[in-house]
């Protein structure tokens, strides 16, 4: 149902200006936003955007002293208000309350109140699952699981036994959690399994993206701190330790026993070796590869195969770049000597 | 059922030498090929397997001037009409017409006429299935979603709610199309999810490979043009454009926002940065690297990370290689230096 | 049920030592094991941490001569003994046998006895399923397919028509063995499929891991020998054969036709070239980019991108790293010529 601008005003304690009464049903880019629809602009392209935009109305900063034909809702902070409107204009769908006659729940487990279960879901023995919880088609729970309240498995995501979740987490399709971890020894002329008897621990408010792979533990528990969101079709593999609110771009993969701390930021590809330790804040750069054992510390930027810090990689590639005038240097130095050594041969000295 | 050597070659528009009536029940390539099928040879060094395959029957170039003791079918275009033949010889199965019974469709889902729905499908609200469509068992499309005609979606894909995709689109298992872009702000102490309330476009001719991951626009659309093909486990992040008749191997991933060209052809486990613009026709290397808002011109070959020009990279690699040669250079230089120096002070001038 | 350390001892043919009567309920690590835990300790670190460890039974070698608290049990290999004790304390799991009434089971599908299907399932036409498997729900089976005994699919697995595995293989959720290969002809204006009509055929006790991607082969097969492991996320692309004994670490891509020898180890997130060969023993690190076509030689140890001989590879970074240096020296050494040749000039020579 459509907002007037002066609703979305109070929705983010702002100040509307002009056309207050104007209906708003979307909300879009400000560079894509036509008639009836919200944008935002905070930074001075995006507020000389505003000024060419079609947007009915713009969330400004609350110092905007420009013109605009559009309404305009001042606020301390465009984009977090407009995040706030999305949720106004585009509410999360629910799904429909109640279990599904298809889901083949075991008769230990506990559901709590409102939650949803779809069709063709399974769930296992003692598992339990908080209240409001919504449990996409297809979804496969093993034995023993917990649930947070009002968490939300999108379609597809498989749990397997003794996996830990907590409140509010969003875990999108095709997530695998708790599978075994990669241990095996050459024993003779084959390998064998290291059974993986551990468990998945994941605190609150985590989102996790599709396809990602979550491993448990050999021995002991995969951890993931409260607060953490990872990217899709990213791997973590058994007795991992990712602290609270980490950040994870798609498709990094962290090996056995790597240990993240709170707040760290890790870009997309890249892959860290085996018990290294990245400290709080520090950030890992995309396609970096850090190595077996390594430590980031914290708050140090890195980047490159193998991670070091980034000013220090940046110089390297900047010389690498150099290489080839450093060449011709030395060789018109070597020139330059050959002469004097010829000069030399013929000096009376 | 076989076919005879003087039928394949009519369906090719080809001309048969010796043994027409050959039965022919399997095809192969030319080093593995058996009695009873046929393979095809189009460069040199097929060619000269050629002469020793145990292949029944060889699709050869118009120009063929050697001897086989197979039968042979002269074509333009071995490779084009041999692929042809696999599809006359091994026709794509087609699910049995119909909608399994378990499978859980809304009641205002529209399916056109000649679908077939496998078991343990769910179908959202308002969905629409163009004609012959065929969707495996297990597959999750979401409300609003829209399908265009002869399109085929493997057992365990997931469509998310309001995604499009057009005609004879090929989705293999596991993909999952339309899931929340990775969009988060720190707000103080932890990340707030930035609404993820865009669509997916996906134009017709498009195949997608295995697991791959296609998110939602955070606000407008996802899109990937006619004809392009993603590998598998590829990575599509929120707002990526990718043009027309692009070609992606496996592994790759788009962070938010990139623009791909028609006819960009993109390897394996490369990595484009948000904002990258990738133009057309250009060609970027395996495992390449593409920074943030780095453009890769149209036609262009890069590698690297970060990805330039493949020229250059492939200059500077040798450089690299080159680095022990021009320290032991720059030593002996030195050397001579010094020893020039010494000689200077012991001179008489 | 908890064991005593005595018939812990027996299983394992190890000496008990002290406390024999002692109940253990579970196993841990020797830093975090715990009052009725068993641990192991092997090298000196270990041994060490025993002394404090508060396990209530330590695996020794035969060899220790030191003091604890908790009882010992001495045996040849404490790392292998351990794993037979872990199979023994956290019996893995069998499904209830039966076929579960939602599955879906093709009339012309045969399933030996023992087996164990799950709810949700689906088996095609003319599959073959040995005894003792154990069908996770919701696991998809196309036509043709074979599985050897006593092998486990965890839910959510894909299989493809004619696609073989062997006996004991352990597949974890969302893996999907036998989808297309990636095989497109650029014909005109727009890409056309070659038709992907061979097939996958998978040795015996193979573990493949979650969410990886087994494509078929255009022609012929795609193969996986005895005893391969494959962690998660893993990508194998048509006509591919890896040999045996195998381990390939997660997120690491084969790209067509490449040939892997027997015990080659390769690290994560690798990506192999088209048609590349990697000979028996060979070792390919972490995100090494063997280039098309390139063979890694037996028991070579290869790291980079392109991947070369590790030695090489590292002494080149070292050249790398010395950069900033060797500048300095050329242009301090540029500056000593520049005096000389001054001197040379005042000079009366």
């Amino acid at each position: 149902m459509p907002f007037t601008v002066a609703q979305l005003a109070e929705l983010v304690a702002g100040v509307a200006e002009g056309h207050a009464s104007t209906l708003i049903t979307g909300a879009n880019t400000i560079e894509n936003a036509g008639e009836g629809e919200v944008a935002f602009a905070a930074g001075r392209k995006a507020l000389d955007a505003a000024a060419v935009s079609r947007a009915s109305c713009v969330l400004v900063p609350l110092a905007f002293d420009g013109q605009l034909t559009a309404a305009i809702i001042r606020v301390s902070e465009p984009r977090v208000a407009f995040a706030k409107l999305l949720e106004t204009i585009y509410p999360r769908k629910r799904l429909a309350g109640g279990i599904h006659p298809s889901a083949v729940i075991a008769a230990t487990a506990r559901l709590g109140s409102g939650c949803s279960v779809g069709p063709h879901v399974c769930i296992g023995e003692n598992t339990q699952i908080a209240d409001g919880c919504q449990i996409g088609p297809g979804c496969v729970l093993g034995d023993d699981v917990a649930l947070g309240s009002l968490s939300i498995l999108h379609s597809h995501v498989t749990i397997y036994d003794r996996v830990r979740i907590g409140a509010r987490a969003i875990v999108h399709s095709g997530a695998v959690i708790g599978a075994d971890g990669f241990g095996f020894t050459l024993a003779g002329d084959h390998y064998e399994k290291f059974p993986q008897v551990g468990a998945v621990e994941i605190g609150d408010d985590v989102e996790i993206g599709a396809n990602c792979c979550i491993d448990r533990a050999a021995l002991g528990v995969t951890r993931i701190g409260d607060g953490t969101k990872l990217d899709n079709l990213v791997h973590v593999a058994h007795n991992c330790s990712l602290g609270r609110h980490v950040v994870v771009a798609a498709q990094t993969g962290f090996s056995g026993s790597v240990t993240v701390g709170d707040y760290a930021v890790i870009g997309g590809q890249a892959g860290i070796g085996e018990k290294a330790k990245i400290e709080a804040k520090a950030i890992v750069g995309g396609k970096a590869g850090v190595l077996t054992s390594q430590t980031v510390h914290a708050g140090e930027p890195v980047w490159g195969i193998p991670a070091r810090p980034l000013r220090g990689h940046l110089k390297g590639l900047a010389y690498v770049q150099k290489l080839p005038e450093l060449n011709v240097l030395v060789r018109e130095i070597r020139q330059r000597v050959v002469e004097l050594e010829s000069r030399r041969e013929q000096s009376p000295g």
